[in-house]
């Protein structure tokens, strides 16, 4: 004996969700079965609003109309880039609340083991931006992964004969970082890119 | 900044599952928006199957029609109910294989710090089973906490005139169970429980 069908669907369902198994759907399912059927109702219909979501036709970041809203704010300096792989890097960037430029989001990273090249991505877009817009600099923030890495030579080796400023975010040891934790590479980096102690900062 | 509206509602209504918190809900969120639209829309299909969901007229589980298929089920002993507090403890014990009676879900337990008392429970349910069929044995199978054992007490007392066999899940340590990691009461039950060993089990 099992669940009822219609159970045993929607546990099945929720397990497209990333590290939900068959117990955790099991007890999101019955979680849902404890709602009210108007509460239950309501539930489907915020996710139903999902369908509403667009990528900005600029930049790719998630938004409702045309233009996200980062894209519309007058108020940002529009002379400056920073290149993300998803939405979501480009929301913990703006959440931390210190880059006033604007985005691009790829949509994904240069892989060669998932074949993933450069048609598949968000970059014809990007290049057409910096050679039509006023861009004074381009800050590659994809992941400090292989793919990451390959992403950022790959645009940079591409504005290689413009003007335009091009950097990479720093590799270093993360705030609270342990020395004795850290790899190889990272303590490498970290030393070749140590700055002079500033005691304004 | 923050994610465009329609997001944000998604995310905060997948924090009704329980243990998610904004995080894993807005991780769960980003799946849904990688889906494409069509399999988005089976996803929601699948959870709006849930409304189909109804409680067994006789034992209260989950069912798709009037009766759930152990009720309906001839094969099954009808002399022995098992008092669950849920649909799910039920079958947790089915899956286990070994129980070939019946169930009564009471949707709950017995609660005073709750204020969950006698008639919001399945028990009038429960009683008319008993006195009108041919039932032999009750296996009180709710919780073995404090409103749990207090929910066994008051059907083992409501059953007290009858001729009924009205037995208590046993009580003891678990499988893999360390003993200097069991609490005292644990403990002194295990003790007081304890069998002969039997070299044929």
């Amino acid at each position: 004996m099992n669940y009822p069908k219609s159970i045993q669907q929607a546990i099945e369902a929720l397990r497209i969700f990333p590290g939900v198994g068959a117990k955790s759907a099991e007890r999101y399912v019955l979680a849902l079965l404890d709602l009210s059927d108007s509460k239950r109702e309501q539930f489907i219909a915020d996710l139903h609003g999902l369908n509403h979501v667009r990528q900005c036709k600029v930049c790719g970041n998630y938004c409702e109309g045309e233009i996200c809203e980062i894209c519309k704010d007058e108020n940002r300096d529009g002379s400056t880039i920073c290149v993300v792989a998803s939405a979501k890097d480009l929301l913990a960037i703006e959440n931390a609340g210190f880059f006033n430029g604007r985005y691009h989001v790829l949509n994904g990273v240069l892989s060669s083991s998932k074949g993933i090249y450069p048609q598949d991505l968000n970059l014809d877009a990007l290049f057409e931006r910096i050679h039509q817009g006023n861009i004074q600099e381009v800050v590659l923030a994809t992941p400090l992964t292989m793919d990451g890495e390959m992403t950022a030579m790959y645009i940079d080796r591409k504005l290689n004969d413009s003007k335009i400023l091009v950097t990479r975010i720093a590799r270093g040891l993360p705030m609270g970082g342990q020395i004795d934790y850290a790899d190889m590479t990272t303590l490498k980096q970290a030393f070749s890119g140590r700055k002079k102690v500033d005691h304004d900062e």
